[in-house]
């Protein structure tokens, strides 16, 4: 039986990798008077729903479709959080 | 006395709202083999530290900055998580 899972992924930037995007962004809020924030950094945020037999094998791809196609492991890290949904009623 | 505050925001894309990246990503995902992917939602992921005198304060302006600088509230959607974090060392 297969079961259907929501996948979140966080992709951010590698903590020693400058993250331009962040810094202009971050220039952009304090240009508007909000001299308070310190720092920003930018990521990705993907929900991805699947099918699989069970959470290990949802885990496992999980991870090859990071490494391969979602994130750059040079300079990125992901992390996700798993939940199991009811199937989607196609 | 000022605190300092981590907040990690997610901003996605309205349920209404079609996502061409995310259609795009999930052809890419399923052309490599992984056909049990069924959906792919793109967004944003934005750490930003920033200081306040309390969390009220804090979470009033995250508010503004994300209606006025971060997401796009007529196609997006925001949310974002709080937690006090020590104080940088400048």
């Amino acid at each position: 039986m297969t079961h259907h899972y929501q996948a979140r992924i966080y992709i951010t930037l590698r903590p020693s990798v400058l993250d331009p995007q962040g810094v202009a962004v971050k220039s952009g809020i304090q240009h508007l008077g909000y001299d308070n924030v310190e720092q920003v950094r930018i990521g990705k945020y993907i929900e991805m729903t699947l099918s699989a037999t069970d959470e290990a094998e949802a885990r496992t791809q999980l991870d090859r479709i990071c490494d391969q196609v979602l994130a750059n492991p040079v300079i990125e890290i992901y992390r996700f959080d798993l939940t199991e949904v009811a199937a989607v009623t196609a």
